[in-house]
């Protein structure tokens, strides 16, 4: 069994189903029956005026609505362990013409008021230094654990406060909202979010993200963007299709529930292994070499995250009845 | 019946299936058992060592081509009517940080020798103009028209006297090869060019193009460009997975002389109207806007191509029978 | 005598004095007495609320200009022998991240507002071609051309009708205000025209060249943007003070007067030789290689410009009698 | 006295007296007599082949360096307190088209090989992390700190065995020299270092400073980019002049000498109070806010530099008799 990454999983079959629906004749580029559907339906979603944008990959979500919120002089305020920092190859710089990131810091890549204000509190008002434009969170985090509304509402206070946008990294936004059972729009744009990358790939997609602003004279100008970087595929019902597949039957929450029912199983069983509490489908344990190796042997496969840690991913597709064993594996060691 | 543009046809079963089979869990980016065969599969191909990179549009496929080859002060030479000038919205621009297109002229699209050495001329050798690096050209182009082996060479001989890399934009190779009957070697790299955007998606493919370098050091700064671009999707095997689906049983070849053939049946019913020879899968017609009109009220629609002209796009899909009624009402006029 | 170029004559006397004065200690950057000055003393001189910053050369004024009136997604319509085309190594690309120059035609250099309709016409309006932002003329034009008020407001009404910003490209801007006698506000701001780079430097300046906005809120950003181009140089008052001397007792338009009056007594002297009326201070003749070699071997440089064409350019320091010789060469042709 | 800034000081009258001397008609740019003398007058002082291009700015001087040494898609090793990283507005992230700065730490603003050590042992190999291509460090360091030659060996070391290139910040190389009285040679070339900002404006000069490559390559692109700033002013001459008269009878290193000697003076006055060892011309002073009011009231200008810390710098113009009062004022707190 692999718990590598929910990347590493399949697609699940009602998006594979989608793509077969789709594949009539129809408009090029975005301009066809599903793309058109996606303002609309994601408008409902969040009970709010939105504009919706597929994307092929979760790094250019977040890079566009960066690019949106903040100019090539600027700076975007994220914690030291964001994606948007350390796995994206300076697409962040790329897609802003060279803005910075400026880092702060908190335990399990979560950023709190006080953290971002101390990045502020460091930065000069003058020409010689970037100035702050943005900031940009992850939910849930890159170690699994999910701000609540209140949370968030706390960091969109400041940036509302200090006149900078907003943005979170939802490569895992399912798998939060599933935590948090609360609407969509409570951990959103009702907290301050201006721009939301709304993943599904990882949930169960194919090759299709959703970029939503909130507000909507953001989309603009990032409609050229997205051309001008290429990713404006030609085919773009398929991608719509997908993402549309996912909202039907909110698929896209129950595949969370499923990923996020399992990584509670195995914090369960890890008990004070546990290195971040358990909110979403992310799972890091304090594992010695040895133990890593015994449940390795036993055909479980993960990531090493650092010395003496391991880092356990659940997908949509792993059940109950497969993540048993390893449940057990690690009750046992 | 709609002649609008190949990427509004829909994806080809095999395709499809493609899809469905490369639905199993496996390593995430470009790791996985599909995107592996990619460089192997065209090497054999193209009779050569080349790297083949998976990409998600034409356009990136063209401009990570760009980047390789011209740096951010250099300029490129393309045709006043590319793609990458016309229909990219400046992503050219984007992906080599502002390298400028310098443009040529030449009947139907075609670039000559001596129209880029009239470019060359233009340029004064000294740090106040930029340099050029690079020379584009489209085969087939944008107006339908093939460059042979012959006329490629004679560019490539160019470009290697000048030290200029050379690119070519396939978006519709299959449909160039389909029509020269010679191997894809002989009009690339035996002609001299470096890097080739290889395109599937307007000849039946969802949503994978692939870059080939013939000189394979030129993908080893792609692979960061491609990631730090966002083109890096996490599930690449549904991009390989189609590119192989292509190439397997030859079906891209297959497609294209299907669309060519439709086109060149348009073209015989055309006679005299026709603004080019038809060599690929676009007709190029004059009519009136009236003629125009009574066409569209049969039920056929096309684009509008400058004053009294009309461009129509044949598709994969689009056999004899299908494209028969527009012969005849085409011939009618 | 040399006639190569106004960027190739010495600086005036009270340049170099002002450069004395400044000689104490005072704030780095332009927090200095100096600096402090220009947005007061050009706010006097156009008759209107403007900003005004020094840059050391006339490439980073013009493209910092076109940086605050175009988004890297957009476009800047220009004239095809521009400045920011021919002769910037591609520095409106760098600055504006991308943006794109779409060239316009004309006699003279100079742009019309038929000719700027022209491109304008010529782009489609979706996401798939970079859109027009923003139009630079040069005044008075690369080839000694000067737009009368008139002429720029119709272009400025143009402008304004499209929702372009307007930039004037000024290098020799003192050379139009000397042809032209009127109120250096009547052929800017009153004409529509949002930035201006008013060049001193080959009107007997150092390296200081100075960067107006009429729309006060677009230096904002520039000021990042200035220091981000390292151009904000630490011992600013040394280009303030040369801005100032120049401004002191119209030293601008005397020296300007000085060269025009030169071109003008060449341009007596040539007749119909002229390729071009002579309305600021270079003076553009047809001249057979032989004449040419006739003329150098009398001790006159020039650049040839195009077959049988010379340019001749005349600087501040260069009065009727130094000037004389040249014209009666001319004349005995 | 004002202590604030070595930028703040004026210019030595020799720098005033090249100016006047260069005050004749010349080639345009860079073609002129003083230019063209550069790279032999740097290559005798350096004892090597090197290109000398001089710029009107550190920080354009530092970033076309980084710039020739990092590609876009790459990384680049700093101090955490370096002025590329907080004092130049994102000018390397524009200049290199958005490289990234990674932070190393160390006292002082000074860099260890251990420190990049740490650095380079944080990156993972793979194309989701930009590559560390060049190492940046500064001499004399920002908190006034001198490398030895030494220790710019050791980390011209492991670049070298990590293919990475490497600058050095030199904005007071001057002082660096003055202090280690070795060959400029021993501290950049010969210790490893592939290009260097040679500062001349703290030291005396006016607008001048020079980029130094050791591997003259590197300037071949770097000329276009250097254009394409707008960093190529049109009378080079008078940059190139303040240089040449700098480099005569060896003003630089006299200068130099002067400063430091004053920051000496200050250093033994101070006693414990030194936050750093004192080796350049900057001093670091642990006062109260009231010992530091005490100081302003007789007159003594300087910047507090974080919590209970002073910054003083001493410029070329002030000899031990006017830094006497200081440190008689310092000892007396």
């Amino acid at each position: 069994m692999r718990f590598f990454s929910d990347n590493a999983a399949p697609v699940h079959p009602a998006v594979l189903a989608a793509l077969a629906d789709a594949n009539v004749l129809d408009t090029a580029y975005d301009g066809d029956a599903w793309s058109k559907q996606l303002d609309g339906r994601f408008s409902d979603l969040f009970d709010a005026d939105v504009r919706a944008l597929w994307v092929p990959s979760g790094t250019s979500a977040n890079c566009l609505a960066l690019a949106a919120l903040c100019p090539p002089h600027g700076a975007i305020i994220c914690h030291r362990d964001a994606h948007i920092q350390n796995d994206e190859c300076g697409a962040p710089e790329f897609y802003t013409h060279g803005a910075k990131l400026l880092l702060a810091e908190g335990p399990g890549a979560k950023l709190t008021p006080g953290a971002i204000q101390g990045v502020l509190d460091a930065t000069r008002n003058d020409v010689h230094q970037v100035q702050p434009h943005a900031i940009s969170i992850t939910n849930a985090t890159e170690y699994g654990l999910v701000y609540t509304p209140a949370e968030v509402a706390a960091i969109g206070d400041l940036a509302r406060a200090r006149g900078l946008g907003l943005h979170m990294d939802g490569a895992r936004f399912a798998n939060a909202i599933a935590h948090l059972e609360c609407a969509p729009a409570d951990v959103t744009w009702r907290a301050g979010v201006d721009a939301l990358s709304f993943g599904f790939v990882k949930n169960g997609g194919m090759s299709a993200e959703c970029l939503i602003f909130f507000r909507p004279e953001l989309a603009d100008a990032t409609l050229y963007r997205r051309k001008r970087a290429g990713l404006l595929l030609s085919k773009g019902r398929y991608l719509a299709a997908q993402i549309l597949a996912m909202l039907d039957n909110d698929l896209w929450i129950e595949n969370a529930r499923t990923a996020n029912a399992g990584a509670t199983m195995l914090a369960e069983a890890a008990g004070d292994r546990l290195v971040n509490p358990v909110e979403a489908n992310e799972v890091f344990l304090r594992v010695s070499p040895e133990e890593a190796a015994r449940l390795r042997a036993l055909g479980f496969d993960f990531y090493d995250w650092g010395p003496g840690e391991a880092r356990l991913v659940i997908s949509w597709n792993q059940h109950a009845e497969s993540i048993a064993p390893l449940a057990r594996a690690i009750a046992r060691l």
